[in-house]
Formats: structure tokens, C-alpha cells, sequence
């Protein structure tokens, strides 16, 4: 047992490797609906494949507001959200093989899986069969909550950390850990590419990164937004079409347009609207994830052999690609840089959609 | 102009090339909901590109009701339905080059198309951007409305014409025109074959072909028909597996197992329990048409990055090579003949779901 008596009040923030959990300081809703409010919660010991890692930047995911809030159902509580996560590697676990001290780090949405099904093995971990283990609000195979990047460090199986390229600032890396992958998965595997129509519904977190990867992917990208009150933006990084939703002719105009529609929104649509703008043989993709059901005439599929599908965040090698291809082509988010003093009012400005386009904690303001 | 004088009364049931239409004997719908009697249509005179077909046997699809009752939209009326229709070649244009008297021949659900649109060019004729024109209840490029299979006599453009493999005999061949392409082209476009697990939900006109074709194809493949009622025709017909899914527990058993769904049903479906059984990846595709909208949770496919996708028949090369398959691998459609005036009967019973597994009108009765 190491020595080390882990303070109650007064927050380590520089934990060593040992074989005893370390308190470090973190943001967190300590009930359901609670404002978020300073705190201090464990880490476990830095073990054998884990990294440790001083947390720089964290993103504030509209997914964060869900779970803090039980809007997605019953949740664990102190809560430490969280999982845009960028930083810096400080200790290695002695098994530790694709890290070293002083690497520039990420952590997305998951921070564990069986490793063992027929879809970790695939590097879809985020379909393990036996359910991925979220980066906060998730037991983990210690059964021990696991708490998120609202956080100055966390302890994380190498095999769930990726590397952040140096062409990558960690302010504007961070919400590529959720935002970018969520919307680079499906893009990649739908084909966005050279001489493909691709449009991306709703201009937030997820969509401005939809617009500047399709993009950089080569694809001729169409925003649909409610308005056109961010049309300037949407062409700034990269659209070459703007169009209001809100506005009917839109839907005459576009019929029969898109390869490939992926929608970030998470309010149901009228997908059978949505539906006719695409090509025989065109996919609509959701990554947004209305509570609702929705409505859906079978026939808007069946008239043109489309898909309706989904996609949730990617695997850890495909996360990897991403960070890569958006160092490549010098795509970060557009961020909005806070304190974590401004956590709570940051929330209400997410629900209201007043962010351009991404909130990012400043750690060391924790 | 030619000498014939079309009978107005007596049908002819030999006609011959020429300029002017022919009347041939029909079974026709004077009204919406009227029962079919037994009347005269006209043929137009075979041109360039024309061939005529002597119709031998056609068969009864459900979309034949749906149309004859107008349930989908108003409709042309008198109407001959009709668009599984297998004959052999009574006359050829002088600019025919594919087919000689003679041939065996097959018309499926549509006589035209546009040729020049990027769907019809890529072998995609039922997604024409035009429109295809159908076998019946649509209006051709001369402004005339067509008339189906229920008949002696066809006039088509031999590139809407495909050839019926020595091997199939003409009346368990007339099916495949509309029954057999529409679950050949899912089941050959999602690549169902030798390690994947294949579901077709009914077992019906549509669905016994699924099951055939996705055996043939090298699947394993499981029937999910509402009760056992037709276990023992299921597992006949090349099925390894039946499930009842007014058994829940059949929803439990099976959830994850499927790479490809394929519902040949009409009625609205529980979508969400159903995508429950598709693996990460996999596909859910209807080809029955249901009248109603779907009500269907978005997160039922975003875990595991599903799609839901539909399917109308298949282009007139895979049509083609749809037959060749069918006579390759021994697959006709398991029917029960009837006389022309046993339609109306046939009728009641398809809605009733008592037929095993499709009616083919002996035209020679007509």
C-alpha cells in the first residue's frame, strides 16, 4: 500500500503512480438538475497499461447537459461530465508501451470495453457487445464510477488514449474527441469524398465540424440550418450551399440532390421531407439523437432504395485517423475558451444554441 | 394504314404486326372496387423495337388489388392488372435484335423508361427520374394507357422484355417477375451468401422467394412469420430457422443476430423491436409497403450504426440476371393455378392470406 493519504478537502493535482486512489479537483453536478459546483473526486492508481493524464481542455458536449440532468435516464451522481478530453501524459504504468511522458493526449467517450467481441476486435469498441464504458457516469470493471474531463487528471487504459498530432492546438482538439469523430465516423464510412453532394443538417458542436471535415474530404457541402442566420459562418468553413429549413422551397429546390445527409440535430425531423432530397441510393445519417420517436413513411425509402441509419462516435483507431486527417488539413473546432466558474451559465447557453461553436474549459481554472 | 379491322366484340387472339392497334381478349376492372370481367383492350401495332408477346401465364400480385381497389391514389381505369407475365415471342419489329419468335419472355412491373437519365443508365430503370412507365394503370409516351398481364396478348419494347431461361417452366416463372426481383435485388445488393445470417419477415408471395433465393444465395436463413402456422412450408423451402413473432421471447432470443432483415409485410411493424435483431451493421430492408407511417426511435439505429433501407423490384439486367439465377439454381415460385374466371375469388383469398403462395392466372382460360 503506498503511503499516500489521499486529502479530503484540498485537491492533489499532482498525482503519482501508486497502488492508492488520489483525489483530484473536479467540476460536478453533485444531484440531478444541480448546478455544477467544485468538488473533489478519486483516481484510481495509475496501473499497468494506464497513462496519467493532466487534463488541459475539456469540451462541453450538449451530451453532458442530457446525463447532468437525467434527460437520457436514470444517472449516477456526484457527476464529473466530460469527454472532449485533451492534455498531457504525466506518469505511465509500467506495462505502458504507446505513450511516454510529456505526449500530447485524448480521451473521448469511452475509456474501457470487453476487448474481446466480435466488435472490439473490429475497433468498433463503441458497439461492444457488452456496452463501451462511458468516460463519466458508467461503472467501470472495478465498479467504480467513472468520473470525466471536468477534472485536472485522469487514469486511462493506454489502449483508450490517443494522440493528439502537433499540428493540433489542445484547445481546439479537445471537442474533436466527441464532436469531430461523431461526425468523421459516418462521413468516412458513407464515402464523403470528391464529386459527392453531402449535406449536413444543423450548424452546432457536431455540424460546423461536419462542414469542415466533408469538406477537407473533398465532398460539395450544403448546410441546412433552420435560418440563415449563420449562413456567413457556414461558408467560412467550408460549405459551398447554405440553405433555410424553415423556408419550403428549400425542399422543392433540393429534391433528389444528396448522396449523403447527415443530420446533427436532435429534435425530430419530418424525414420524409428530408428523404426526398436525396439520390436513389443516398443515405440519410443521424448522429443527433432526438428523445421522440419519429415518423417515417416506409415509401420514402422504398422510392429510391435509401437508407435511413445511425451512427455513434467511432473506435479508437478510427478516432486516431480523425485527429491525423484534421492535423493534416488544420481543422480544429471553433471554441469559445471558459473558466470552470462559467460551467453552469455555459449550460443555459448550450440549450438556448448561443455558442459559436464549441465550449471549452479551461482546466487549470478548476 | 393496315386492312385488319379490329373485332369490337370477339377479341382476337392472334395479332400481327402492323400499323394499328389490335384488340386482344382481357380481364379488366371497368371501375375502383368493381370485380374483373372478361373485355377487350387494344394493343398497339408492334413497332421498331417492339416485340409481341403471347401471354401464357400471369401472376396475381397483391399491388394488383391495392391498385384495382385504389388504395394507392387514384387510378386508370378500365384497368388490366397484371405485371408477372411469362409468353413466348408471336412477332418481332424489324429492329428487334435481342429476341426471335418463339423466345420465351418475361414483362415485369414496368414497359419504358426514360433511357437517358443516370439511374436508367446505370441499369436502374424502376428509379427512372422520369418515372418508369407501368405494365399497367400508367400512361405511355404516346399519351395511351397501358395494359397488364391479365391477358392474351402484349405488345413491349424488347428492351423491357427479359428472356426466360429453357429451365423455368413459364408458370412457376411468371412470379419472379415482380415477387421473385423485388427480394433478389435487397438480398443480392446487401450481399446476402455463405456467413451471413438472413431474416425475411412473412412468408407470403413475396416472402417464400426471399426464403429460396437467400438459400440459394448461401445464407442461413430464418423465417419470422407471425405464427408456426407455416413452419413446416418454411423450413421446405430453404429456411434453417422459423420464429414466431407473435412470441416475444422470439425477440429476445434473437436480438444482435442478424446482418440483414428483409420485411416483405405491409403492415406497420414495431421498427424498433425489429432493429433490436440486426448486428452492429447490419440492414433492415422493407420491401412491403405499408399504407401507414412507421413510428421508429432513432436510437434504435445510432447503437449500432444500423440502417433502414427500401427496396422497389430491380432493373431489367438484374431481372435478367435474377431468372438465370432462379433457373440455375431450380428456384420457381410455389403456386396455384387458376382459370381467368376464378380472379375475383383469387382476390378475396390473397387478402385473406390463403394462398400458397401465388395465384397464375392460365391466360389460355381468358
Amino acid at each position: 500500500m503506498s503511503a499516500t493519504t489521499p486529502p479530503t478537502t484540498t485537491p492533489t493535482t499532482t498525482p503519482t503512480t501508486g497502488a492508492s486512489p488520489t483525489t483530484v479537483a473536479a467540476y460536478a453536478a453533485p444531484a440531478a438538475k444541480a448546478p455544477l459546483e467544485r468538488t473533489t473526486v478519486p483516481r484510481r492508481p495509475v496501473g499497468e497499461h494506464d497513462v496519467l493524464i493532466e487534463i488541459k481542455y475539456a469540451g462541453i458536449c450538449h451530451s453532458d447537459i442530457h446525463q447532468a440532468r437525467e434527460g437520457w435516464g436514470e444517472a449516477i451522481f456526484p457527476m464529473v461530465p466530460g469527454h472532449e478530453i485533451a492534455g498531457v501524459v504525466t506518469a505511465t504504468g509500467p506495462a505502458v508501451t504507446r505513450f511516454a511522458v510529456g505526449d500530447r493526449v485524448g480521451v473521448g467517450c469511452f475509456v474501457d470495453s470487453c476487448g474481446e467481441c466480435t466488435y472490439c476486435k473490429q475497433g468498433l469498441e463503441q458497439y461492444c457487445s457488452q456496452g463501451a464504458t462511458g468516460t463519466y457516469n458508467a461503472i467501470d470493471k472495478n465498479g467504480e464510477p467513472t468520473y470525466g474531463g471536468y477534472s485536472t487528471h485522469i487514469v486511462v487504459d493506454e489502449n483508450y488514449t490517443v494522440r493528439i498530432p502537433d499540428g493540433l492546438s489542445l484547445d481546439v482538439a479537445a471537442p474533436l474527441l466527441c464532436a469531430g469523430i461523431t461526425l468523421y465516423s459516418p462521413l468516412a464510412h458513407w464515402q464523403a469524398g470528391p464529386g459527392k453532394q453531402v449535406a449536413i443538417v444543423g450548424l452546432g458542436g457536431l455540424g460546423h465540424m461536419g462542414v469542415k471535415i466533408a469538406h477537407a474530404l473533398g465532398a460539395e457541402v450544403t448546410v441546412l440550418s433552420q435560418t440563415l442566420r449563420k449562413k456567413d459562418d457556414g461558408l467560412k468553413l467550408g460549405a459551398d450551399h447554405f440553405y433555410a429549413t424553415s423556408d419550403p422551397t428549400t425542399f422543392e429546390e433540393l429534391a433528389g440532390t444528396f448522396d449523403l445527409i447527415v443530420s446533427t440535430v436532435s429534435a425530430p425531423l419530418d424525414m420524409d421531407c428530408y428523404l426526398a432530397l436525396l439520390k436513389t441510393d443516398g443515405t440519410f445519417v443521424n448522429v443527433g439523437a432526438p428523445e421522440e420517436p419519429n415518423s417515417l413513411n416506409m415509401f420514402s425509402l422504398i422510392g429510391g432504395r435509401k437508407t435511413l441509419a445511425g451512427s455513434m462516435i467511432g473506435g479508437i483507431a478510427e478516432t486516431q485517423e480523425m485527429l491525423d486527417f484534421c492535423a493534416e488539413h488544420g481543422l480544429g473546432s471553433e471554441i469559445e475558451l471558459i473558466r470552470a466558474d462559467q460551467i453552469n451559465e455555459a449550460y443555459e447557453r448550450v440549450l438556448a444554441s448561443d455558442v459559436r461553436y464549441r465550449f471549452v474549459i479551461d482546466t487549470a481554472t478548476i
